[in-house]
């Protein structure tokens, strides 16, 4: 790479970002949901024979010696990830580890350690600063987790927030997306689409709130919902349980985007087909009488909700024996040969085919 | 921590951010510049007994089994750190590679993997997200690193980078800040002051730019500065001759803030003080003389310019003898006891007290 003055820049122009405006302009959107991460998947070239999974699962996968160490990273921008408007900087430093470390728990791993970055605008006070780390310190404690490293930094505009959790396995416990086999049992652990009504019902409260400053929330019976919304929890407890029971599921992800399109991800990694069941489909009760509240389907939020932070996963039907009374995981179906697809059965005995509703447009897309 | 509904928050008020605007308000930067840090630092609890140095250093360093691995994250915001007007988007995403393997190799370290992650309004065009990755592939091909994860997103404005690097060492060869003695060697790598001063000749070209896009860059002199700034280069290559020669460094910083502020924190974080001379400070004739043009003095670029990502570091003297016909290494100056300051000794002969004039408002700094 050479120095090219920006006077004789091929993209100079007279507009003041002359460097980015002169040049063939694909938008973003036109290259679909994945098609950025597909593009840059092609010019990674991995060189270090240490690097056993690079781009493509919940975490990378770096081995040294005996223990493999597992990487992953979320940035989280404020007006496209977080409103600041119904999400307290607690919770929202709370859920910004979590995330990082559901994507670790998602590998069949233990996360240890986490880096956190900011980018604060000049709205923000050193008291607004010291309740996102507040609750970057609750989740470090409640996990386990050492906070090792980071940076600060002033933002033109609002707040960004970047972490990045590392956390080990030794390399035969990780578990990946593309190791399913036809016949596995699918399980999910806890309950489906609860966060994404929680959101529902803050948005709800928001606009009321702007329309009316003095009115008294209704959240009475909505606790549960705004919680999961608000405050997830990765699922270590879950990874504590395999090695318990000497399991290690054949495929594993964390269901962020949504069931269907988790799934999806499984069984496209795995070249699989799935079938799951409705009837089977795990939803707490505040979920589907909210559902119906807002006019919404109960299955449609439970497949295509999203920020669940539950695990998705599968095992063998031998090893899924040993996990038939365990109380907070359920079968809800069974990996299947590809040219099956991927299908959702009614619980009136219908197929449908299962397809990701969750964010299509260029969004927030994980390497 | 509990849940509070929105309309129940203790920040509740009736503006449309009511979460962080009624709470007492102290401005960050009125905490000072590393005051935020320290903060930060002082809610972190170290739980896992292979966390062998958190927050402070230039990279975190985690042990599993024989080797040490070194973790070091870095966020670039546009508008703060970098300026698309003249910053070509490859050089960009060379560039926030490099910064990040110039902290690994600070700690006499290889860095071996990254993740990148990305928020993008939609200003930028797939082609322009392209050129940023193939400087990010540059950087890896360059350095041997693989790029292993990441995240992708949307930004409501700008361009966010944030990348992670991780590196290995041995745990006894690794270079702390806090190890110098008094009586150690101090030496820099390369020469100083030059990226500050291509940063001053860009804004230069910038504003003749806008004043007359017609005109012809004058930058026929100044590329070596020029590229010192759009192209630095992390020094791993001393790195190998450190291991090469057998050499450990009794401590070690990269010069990203200037000599003037990198020198304190070693001198800070060892309890030190230290003198280094005027007259062994290296600096290219461009350097020399383009300070001059813009009526700046050459040692106070040399000293506080910064973004150099050059090697400080101190030896004893039985290893500076090793490298003493090093090309590219050359001696300041002397650690001494704390008491007797941090002294710049002028060409003719005066002591100054070294004062950090890099970043002293509220900007960038690294946990």
């Amino acid at each position: 790479m050479q120095y090219v003055p920006a006077g004789q820049n091929q993209y100079a122009t007279n507009t003041k970002e002359y460097s980015i405006i002169k040049m063939k302009r694909t938008e973003l959107s036109e290259l679909g949901e994945f098609g950025l991460i597909d593009r840059i998947k092609e010019t990674v070239l991995l060189r270090n024979t240490n690097t056993i999974r690079g781009i493509g699962d919940d975490a990378a996968v770096m081995e040294y010696g005996e223990t493999c160490v597992l990487v992953s990273t979320d940035l989280l921008v404020e007006g496209i990830h977080f409103d600041l408007s119904y999400v307290p900087l607690r919770h929202l430093g709370y859920k910004a580890v979590v995330v990082n470390l559901s994507d670790i728990a998602a590998m069949n791993a233990i996360p240890q350690h986490i880096t956190v970055s900011v980018a604060l605008s000049n709205r923000f006070s050193v008291e607004a600063v010291t309740e996102l780390y507040e609750g970057i310190s609750l989740a470090c404690e409640h996990y386990g987790i050492d906070l090792v490293g980071g940076d600060t930094t002033t933002s033109p505009a609002g707040l960004t927030i970047s972490i990045t959790a590392m956390g080990t396995a030794a390399r035969a416990d990780i578990a990946y997306r593309n190791t399913a086999r036809p016949g596995d049992v699918i399980c999910v652990t806890g309950d489906l689409g609860a966060a994404y009504l929680g959101l529902q019902v803050l948005e709800r409260e928001k606009q009321e709130f702007l329309a009316n400053p003095d009115m008294e929330p209704k959240l009475d019976d909505k606790e549960y919902l705004v919680g999961r919304q608000l405050k997830p929890e990765a699922r270590t407890d879950i990874i504590y349980d395999f090695r318990d029971l000497g399991i290690v599921p054949s495929s594993m992800i964390d269901i962020s985007d949504g069931l269907a399109s988790d799934l999806l991800h499984l069984c496209k990694a795995s070249g699989t087909g799935a079938a799951i069941y409705e009837a089977e489909l795990p939803a707490d009760d505040a979920t589907l009488l909210t559902a119906t509240e807002f006019n919404m389907s109960p299955t449609t939020c439970i497949m295509n909700g999203g920020e669940d932070y539950e695990l998705l996963f599968t095992v063998s039907q031998q090893q899924y024996e040993k996990l038939r009374n365990h109380r907070d995981i359920k079968a809800i179906g069974v990996m299947r040969d590809a040219g099956e697809g991927v299908l959702l059965m009614s619980s009136a005995g219908n197929p449908y085919v299962v397809q990701a509703q969750g964010w299509n447009h260029f969004g927030d897309n994980k390497l």
